[in-house]
């Protein structure tokens, strides 16, 4: 089965957006084993459109257009795909009514143009849109298909997962059931040498990693004959590269770092404070986006400034004018001296340089260290990151936090 | 003039990696005024490139395309256009002796496939790369151009500022100057309503509103022929938008709320110190993420918890019980005690529900009070915040840091 994406919108041609719906598209029809040879884009030009509609038709089975379904005139992605098919457009009944009770919901007056956006073409199969007021549509001709969504991409995901996707599967009499396993310290290249041979004989379920910001991911995907069990062979592949890579797998799915740790603790009733002078609040930031932070997370201190450092921590002056700010010794005192003040069972703490200026031979942009004072006693590391002042400061971050997940084990 | 954009690479039809290339060129075009109607995308395909290539070159005066111009067998857009227009391959010397010392630099020693990527159309202008292996090209034939980039954004835009946009100007015979203008505290359609007249009227200067997250900014463009003043240009409608929302400008060009706050504190000799409940350390981040941020930033608690906002800024229980802990009158604690604590000149502290948890109906989801303590006395503002979690913090967290901005003024 072959597809093609037509994204429709002169505020692509202008640069104004990043088409981020091919792209979400694309990976999912991807995932499905369904070919795409081409994308395209076009403004909102009737000829124009019709021209590329045409020609995708012509070389793909499924087409899927993305935008030009909202009430101006400048919307005409179901005008364009009724013209080209020889269809009517009719109201949708039901797709009227909710466009109403939403306006009467707000208390406000439907503009009669709104109109515009339950009108199809005659057979379609109507999308809903629970996050906007224009449905997409399924048109089905001659065996193959037109799918019609909205450019908003926070209306076109939910219909994607919702509509699409089943729609996809009934297609093809298959499901498709997906895991993303989630790693940290570990390279692309490291996991992928260390999977080759899985990577390489993948057929079903597929292995496809990805490098994200500082972590690696690889998403398992199954496609079974409706009734299958895909868990199971999720399960089986899961344990084979967790047979590999295990000492590296942090989460699943949505689970982030501070994710883990949050749950971890939540679960643990450990308790967390964190002492952060280059990473400057960065740490405590992404432990608190975590809902339920409260139950864990006992205190946060941006000591960037030395004074901040012996005030709050207790860091001695001797120790700074002997060793500086960014030491072994000042990041144990800023641990130890964080967790006593807290009364936290864990106590976090990250020093070092993140540039552009600061750095000398010996203490160089890019040196942190990171200590981790528990019960157990108080370890540091000394970490090298490379390149600007935000990508030290957030590696940095990932690094403390994935410390206290490993203690935790 | 017309252009076209085809971007090349079979992980843009998996859906692997988004096309901010097609977004940046496409931008960048419409700036010059260059017209476009379509953009495509193909995969590591000779029959399909050379397709797509065809209908681009009938439609359009130059083609720009975007990856394939790497070492491996799969890279094929130099050897698709050559075969495409006819002209034979040739080595560019200067870029191969490029190639070799930067190969000799790193101690490695250069495997033969590397020279495919020295390789160009006779004719072509080489557009240098400083940061990659891949040079660029410029191939004209019949009074049009295909310009040839490579695909990485970090190697592609730098060429295009310094290779590209020259071109462009010597083509049209004109000169772009642009100039962004940042806002705060207006949204988009209240900023276009006041400059509507000026927007319809636009010529050259053109004015390009975006709206970005909790901010909006103005694109000034100013097209001349060479020798002509454009900066003069760009002032005068600058003046004009100044005029009718100059109360709402905090800056230019890659300006933030965060430096233009660091760096009017330096100048002024100001510090500041911060109270962070709900937005957790995300100021104390924004604002370290500004380098130089050590000579105004005397220190940053995340007081999230209540024990930590009695014991580190002097919160009295009373309050808490009393008020709660969100609250006018805990805010403005934090603020004077986070002042106090650390001497700084301006204490800042933010207190509220940031959810999805623990709203009432008297204190729902999203209410933050944020307060300011400075010589002049303290500033509490009740702010109301809609949607996630994380929107409802980093909007929070962006009103507490325009809040010192305008105390600066």
């Amino acid at each position: 089965m072959i597809a093609e994406i037509l994204s429709v919108g002169t505020e692509l041609l202008l640069g104004q957006i990043t088409n981020t719906d091919a792209q979400y598209i694309a990976r999912e029809l991807s995932v499905f084993g369904i070919n795409q040879y081409y994308q395209a884009t076009v403004g909102d030009n009737m000829g124009r459109f019709k021209a590329c509609l045409d020609q995708a038709w012509q070389r793909s089975d499924i087409v899927i257009t993305t935008g030009g379904l909202g009430p101006t005139m400048d919307d005409l992605t179901k005008e364009g795909v009724a013209e080209y098919l020889g269809l009517p457009l009719e109201e949708h009944a039901e797709s009227r009514q909710r466009l109403e009770s939403f306006f009467a919901s707000l208390g406000r007056t439907m503009t009669p143009n709104n109109l515009k956006q339950v009108q199809f073409p005659v057979g379609a199969r109507i999308l809903r849109n629970d996050h906007g007021t224009a449905p997409g549509a399924i048109v089905e001709k001659d065996g193959k298909a037109i799918i019609i969504l909205p450019g908003p991409p926070n209306e076109l995901l939910p219909m994607f997962e919702t509509g699409v996707k089943p729609y996809l599967m009934e297609r093809s009499g298959e499901e498709i059931h997906s895991r993303v396993l989630r790693f940290y310290g570990i390279g692309e290249s490291a996991l992928e040498d260390r999977l080759q041979d899985l990577i390489k004989a993948q057929q079903n379920p597929t292995i496809a990693p990805y490098a994200g910001y500082g972590e690696v991911t690889l998403r398992l995907t199954a496609k079974v004959q409706s009734g299958e069990n895909a868990m199971a062979m999720l399960d089986d592949v899961e344990k084979q590269v967790v047979g590999r890579v295990g000492e590296f797998l942090y989460g699943y799915d949505d689970d982030s770092l501070a994710s883990v740790v949050v749950q971890t603790m939540t679960q643990q009733g450990q308790t967390l404070s964190v002492a952060e002078s280059c990473t400057g609040g960065m740490i405590a930031d992404r432990l608190i986006s975590v809902p339920g932070a409260s139950a864990v997370f006992l205190g946060g201190y941006v000591c960037y400034h030395n004074d901040a450092k012996m005030r709050d921590l207790g860091v001695s002056g001797q120790t700074i004018v002997q060793y500086g700010a960014v030491s072994e010794q000042c990041a144990r005192e800023m641990a130890e001296g964080v967790r006593k003040r807290t009364g936290s069972d864990y106590g976090l703490a990250v020093t070092g340089i993140a540039g552009p200026d600061g750095g000398t031979a010996e203490k160089p942009v890019g040196l942190v260290y990171i200590a981790l004072a528990s019960p157990q006693g108080t370890k540091v590391r000394e970490t090298h990151q490379t390149r600007d002042r935000q990508r030290i400061r957030m590696m940095s971050a990932m690094t403390a936090i994935d410390m206290v997940r490993m203690a935790l084990k």
